[in-house]
């Protein structure tokens, strides 16, 4: 964890430059997926894009994902899997998962456009093998192309949006991030783009209140690189920032795993402040509470600290982690048959075995007779295959035997994965904007230093999803807006 | 898969050489786990080097890997985990399981300094979750930072040396190559190492008999990068070098998924042989076939074309892979019980499934009465939880009740990951080997450019864990073999 500050950064102002170190049409700040696919597209639109990237490589927190990339609306991939799905399904699901505030116009952009995506991405050399994976919410540990990501085949969403998986995953094993990494650099090399490493950009340069370069410290020397056309901030989300993580999410504190690079410190967003950018949904984080796979696991139950279910079991892992933490406090149990509780290959160990509820409520501090009645309840139901209180699927849904295990589930003693979800306000389009919902000029900006369609939720491929398809955008903006 | 030339490329003379466009101490190629520490013990060693990446950016195959590093002999990791392990009892296991024709001297070296790399890497922002996962042979689904990952505790192993897991997985959540390869970037941009990607290494330049530097496409145009002290050649395999496999290793065609990055084109090791390096063991590759997890999918059996089984069911996918490939013609299914068979989240599906073994055989193809000998025998044994024939641990060995489901695993139908073993031979200490074992002058190299320590068998971890190794070997021995 970096301590950097949490303030906006003031721009320098081009009248004080003498020397122009580098110039180009487009500076892209960042060569993580945003910054790849702002790339890419900035250059086929025949502008000439300097990267700089702040690591010695780039690929970023793209690079350390699972690959998942969240595209429907009837790609071939889900087509050839047997799955029908519409970019109105899509939308309808995207607005409900990652909601209550999610960009409606950005999440309409992005569904019906997501067939287009889908095939520039194949042609730009990510491909996807036409194989559905039945084990949800994580990459596949084959090649297989498909995956649900988001929870969209259990309550609530089956009674929003008819379900289809929309996870689509590179042809690679098990996490292809690096790999999907690795296929867009190919595609920026084939550009002709320079790029720069080592280059830690440090503050925008303004002229007449446009942005028209950026100061990098590259190998620790100050440059100036000037943007004829305009700059675009691809440089991730906040999660290393401490301060700013405090200062807007302080729950993300908690969790043990926050996911990133040193480099997701919050600068990009602090330098679109200093030219008047807005920022929306600060305060919203992403947690990933895995409790498969296998997804088989969630025939048992969860509790919170008084010893009561609060939600279905086989929802998505991200909806786990955020319920546990902002709702539960991070008081989370995890209650299991435990001569059948076969197999947890993510390494569960039950904390506490007891035949008698009444026991366990007294081993780990829940009320008297909370968790008896818990399982009473369950049970009762469990036993016609029904859950009325959660809507866990019938699949799912048989009576829990004693001896009962649990599991430790508490944010300070499981896994619960963090990062930001906040960032620079920005338009369907990619140009970055003030609070009073106009474009600062010359700015552009894509990924984890925007907002992105979120919302307070999160599905699993919405980050690469999101910053591919709007960092396309954002390139293409910055390449063609004033161009002459 | 390009198709590179096979034959070995010549180097130019320094004599025709006008101008040197860049100049350092040394020059690394390649910007994977090898060459990254190469770089930072070069530089902690008082060198000034020059990186030469092909791609747009960093990592290589290191950063699309699970990112399991072997390492044992005793380290805190295992230590915290409760595992006893001695760097003979290391050295006795990756004999074997990496031989029969593993570099002896290499792995002594490896296995003797085993605590100190491990060291090395938390010391330069690498950390180590002291937690076990209990699934083998892949990296951990969380963060926990230990795992079996070569068939340590499955017969033959057990019966060679004392078992201790040593996969070392860096703490993030699952695959954590990007995150590895993260940290090592950091750590080589902290050395003030110049990275200069789109840098595609085409020719070595020599003096006098002794390697001086080398050509490179920067950005397509030749550069010429003078190299005083040393060229460490760290830029992968020739996995995706379609005629040096059809060549060397072309049982590697038939698998359908090659691990690595086009940049793993046999340049370097092809470089190599034009200054008179030998090269090791280019017929050998790692065929990786998981049938998990869960682990406990392994109750089933694996029968080959001829419905007999051919080896014991729980031991290491590489093992099982190389078999089936090798021995077995790549025919190879996968027979459970079907009532029984909970989960397989690698999606397996049974393609037949039938009451009468004989009915299978006739729908397979087996031979008549051969999958009815086959089962009963290993039910007879399993009654008493025993395998004689191929020595699977007891708690796996279950009798098999019809109905019977088989899972077609047949290198065509199913998901075997390929990549190459051979390379350059080089001493214990990173220096390039001629046929005749003396060294080439200022020639180095490291990771799959090299042979490393194998051999023809493979265990999870050794990729990253030797190029590490002996990419800080090759780095070291670079800065300072012919410093004045």
């Amino acid at each position: 964890m970096t301590t950097a500050s949490i303030e906006p950064i003031d721009p320098s102002d081009a009248s004080a430059i003498t020397n122009w170190d580098l110039q180009s049409d487009v500076v892209v700040v960042g060569l993580g997926c945003a910054g790849a696919c702002a790339t890419i597209d900035a250059a086929e639109h025949g502008a000439d894009v300097v990267v700089l990237e702040a690591a010695a490589t780039g690929g970023g927190t793209s690079a350390m994902s699972g690959g998942l990339i969240y595209l429907g609306g009837g790609t071939p991939i889900q087509e050839a899997c047997g799955f029908t799905d519409t970019p109105e399904a899509m939308a309808a699901f995207l607005e409900a998962a990652c909601g209550p505030v999610a960009d409606v116009g950005k999440v309409a952009a992005y569904c019906e456009r997501s067939i287009e995506h889908f095939d520039w991405l194949v042609g730009h050399g990510v491909p996807f093998e036409p194989r559905f994976c039945a084990e949800p919410d994580r990459e596949p540990h084959d090649d297989s192309g498909l995956v649900f990501s988001g929870g969209e085949s259990s309550w609530p969403f089956t009674e929003i949006a008819p379900p289809a998986p929309r996870g689509h995953h590179p042809r690679f094993p098990d996490a292809a991030g690096g790999f999907l990494m690795q296929r867009l650099s190919d595609a920026v090399a084939a550009t002709g783009a320079t790029v720069v490493t080592d280059a830690v950009a440090m503050q925008l340069i303004v002229d007449d209140g446009a942005v028209v370069g950026i100061a990098a410290d590259v190998d620790g020397r100050r440059k100036h690189v000037r943007a004829r056309s305009g700059v675009v901030l691809a440089a991730g989300g906040f999660t290393f920032n401490h301060d700013m993580v405090r200062r807007h999410c302080p729950q993300a504190l908690r969790p043990n795993v926050p996911i990133g690079t040193q480099f997701d410190d919050g600068r990009a967003i602090r330098m679109g402040q200093g030219v008047g950018a807005a920022t929306v949904g600060m305060e919203h984080i992403e947690v990933g509470l895995p409790i498969g796979p296998p997804h088989s696991i969630v025939r048992g139950i969860l509790v919170n600290g008084q010893g009561e279910r609060f939600i279905n079991e086989d929802t998505y892992a991200g909806r786990l982690g955020r319920t546990s933490l902002l709702d539960q406090d991070g008081h989370m149990y995890f209650v299991h048959s435990d001569k059948t509780f076969a197999v947890n290959i993510v390494g569960y160990k039950a904390k506490w075995v007891a035949d008698a509820p009444a026991e366990l409520e007294a081993e780990i501090g829940f009320p008297a007779g909370s968790l008896t009645a818990t399982l009473d309840r369950y049970n009762r139901f469990a036993t016609n295959g029904a859950d009325p209180d959660f809507h866990k699927a019938p699949e799912w849904v048989v009576p829990l035997i004693p001896p009962y295990g649990v599991v430790d589930m508490t944010v300070e003693h499981s896994f619960y994965a963090t990062f930001t979800l906040g960032g620079l306000r920005t338009n369907v389009d990619g140009a970055v904007l003030t609070p009073a919902g106009t474009a600062v000029p010359g700015l552009y900006a894509a990924g984890r230093t925007t907002a992105g369609i979120g919302g307070a939720g999160y599905v699993s491929g919405i980050s690469l999803g999101d910053g591919t398809f709007f960092g396309r955008r954002a390139g293409t903006s910055a390449a063609t807006d004033r161009r002459v």
